[in-house]
């Protein structure tokens, strides 16, 4: 049994204004991603290569909120965040506010993997970058005429957007996946390019572990999309977790309590998702929609942006 | 009912190597700061106002590697993190890589407060302080000829130290305090100067909600201190949280299984400190000591360094 559940995002464009075409493009893009890392499963590889493939698929979408897509801070800049963690060590690496590095989940894999730490920061997470040579890209590679509209938007009104599109609805357009391999290795990692105009070195709760990504072979792989504030505050993915490890809830019952319950109680909006030990997929959300796509080699496969 | 708990850090200066005289220095700058926490909770005050005053009180002490103590980092800075959580509200406020500034668990306080965010980092929490009129202090302040010999050491040896003394031995002295007040309210503040000769803009579990920090009524307020990597990992504060939540261990049981079983699985040195909603203290160490003080209503108090 394997299995691989991704996501782009929670919060969607209000369905009246999601055409057939941008429809079909959203779709195409959350199934490149899903398509690679299944592909890695499928072969008998890792979680950890099904979940770094699929990341690094939807960072190079420009569609999505994560590296290309990244939008812009208070600066007219990129600054992006991501974690990645193995459920069968539980060794984790994270990057926080990095600038430049094209492929976010790959240098928080180097962190993981090549360093001592678990979350580096700044210009010194891109230092670490440089030595271990991964892809730099100028700042026009970033560059997207509507997420430049967006800043020029969210500047003029002085408001932290936490990618807001032009029709007035809130998305939280982070990236993630996560996955069960046939060893029954469990990986979870989540990507972002933050909030539109955000300030202040302002970090959410992508490159944190425990809030936007956990996963331990004991229990399930889970990433989250968010009000990252509310996410960090509720330490949303390793409740997740301690739901299942202690209370011996099921995935979904873990996921639901956690998303519909607990994070609703305090204005907490996004979702999350998670696959357990047993392949089990749990995709549940409080927002409008949550961009997402998902295969079991038992046949169980979809794509969905709204309910 | 109200009690108040500190630390000054765990892992200490070996036991024949710490004379009469640093134990009486350490000794009473733990005791003022558990005073300064104590007569709030005494005259009726919250537990918020209790922690901010015992860790600020550690952070202006130059005993401790938080504040005025903080060690240096690679460029001969002082980066210094630091979180508040009130258990109340699950209000939190946090801020990781900054310089300058004299308190850095009152700017965590000030995000917490007057901020939309819950974490903020490097120059741009720095502005943030600015803006809301924070005491900052010349680099001369935070300057100290044990912590200058440490740096010179280290960087001779290229090597990352979690506060490295003279003698060899390690030390995580991060500083930190948890409260119950008369009203029933839990709150848990740490502050740290991170490791010496860190680089990287590498940050620790001191500033993550869930890792260094935590506090909800229905439960306890914890403060972690130890090798930051592995309490991130392991999300430390929260699992307390959560064995409690969910597992109806009590403070002790939790802290014990956290600290003394799951922590020392994976190589975790270090400990924390918690209190729960009925003012029981537990502060479970793995290391040969943890420097911490506390004081109950109901005559519970004391002050030690080794076990």
């Amino acid at each position: 049994m394997f299995s691989i559940a991704i996501h782009g995002g929670a919060g969607t464009i209000a369905r009246h204004l999601l055409d057939r075409e941008k429809q079909v493009a959203y779709e195409a893009g959350l199934n490149a991603a899903l398509d690679a890392g299944y592909a890695l499963l499928e072969a008998g590889g890792s979680a950890l290569d099904a979940v770094t493939a699929a990341v690094v698929s939807l960072e190079d979408c420009p569609l999505f909120n994560a590296g290309k897509g990244s939008v812009f801070n208070h600066e007219g800049r990129h600054e992006m965040d991501a974690s990645i963690m193995r459920g069968d060590t539980r060794e984790a690496g994270a990057v926080a506010g990095i600038q430049g590095v094209k492929n976010p989940v790959l240098l928080a894999r180097e962190v993981m993997t090549h360093s001592e730490h678990v979350l580096l920061s700044g210009a010194g997470a891109a230092a670490f970058a440089r030595r271990q040579g991964l892809a730099f890209m100028p700042d026009d590679y970033f560059y997207d005429a509507f997420r430049y509209q967006q800043y020029q938007e969210a500047l003029s009104a002085d408001r932290v957007q936490l990618d807001h599109s032009a029709s007035g609805d809130r998305k939280f357009s982070t990236v993630g996946a996560v996955a069960l391999d046939s060893k029954g290795n469990l990986c979870a990692a989540t990507s972002t390019g933050g909030m539109t105009n955000k300030k202040y070195g302002r970090i959410g709760d992508t490159p944190v572990i425990g809030a936007g990504t956990y996963a331990s072979n004991a229990t399930c792989a889970v990433s989250c999309t968010g009000h990252g504030e509310l996410f960090l505050r509720q330490v949303v993915a390793h409740q997740v977790h301690c739901l299942m490890a202690y209370k011996e809830c099921r995935l979904e019952e873990a996921c639901r309590q956690v998303v519909m319950t607990d994070l609703v109680a305090i204005g907490g909006e996004g979702g999350l998702i998670a696959v357990d030990a047993h392949g089990n997929i749990a995709m549940p959300f409080n927002s409008e929609g949550m961009y997402r796509a998902w295969r079991s080699s038992n046949g169980y496969a979809g794509v969905a942006i709204h309910t």
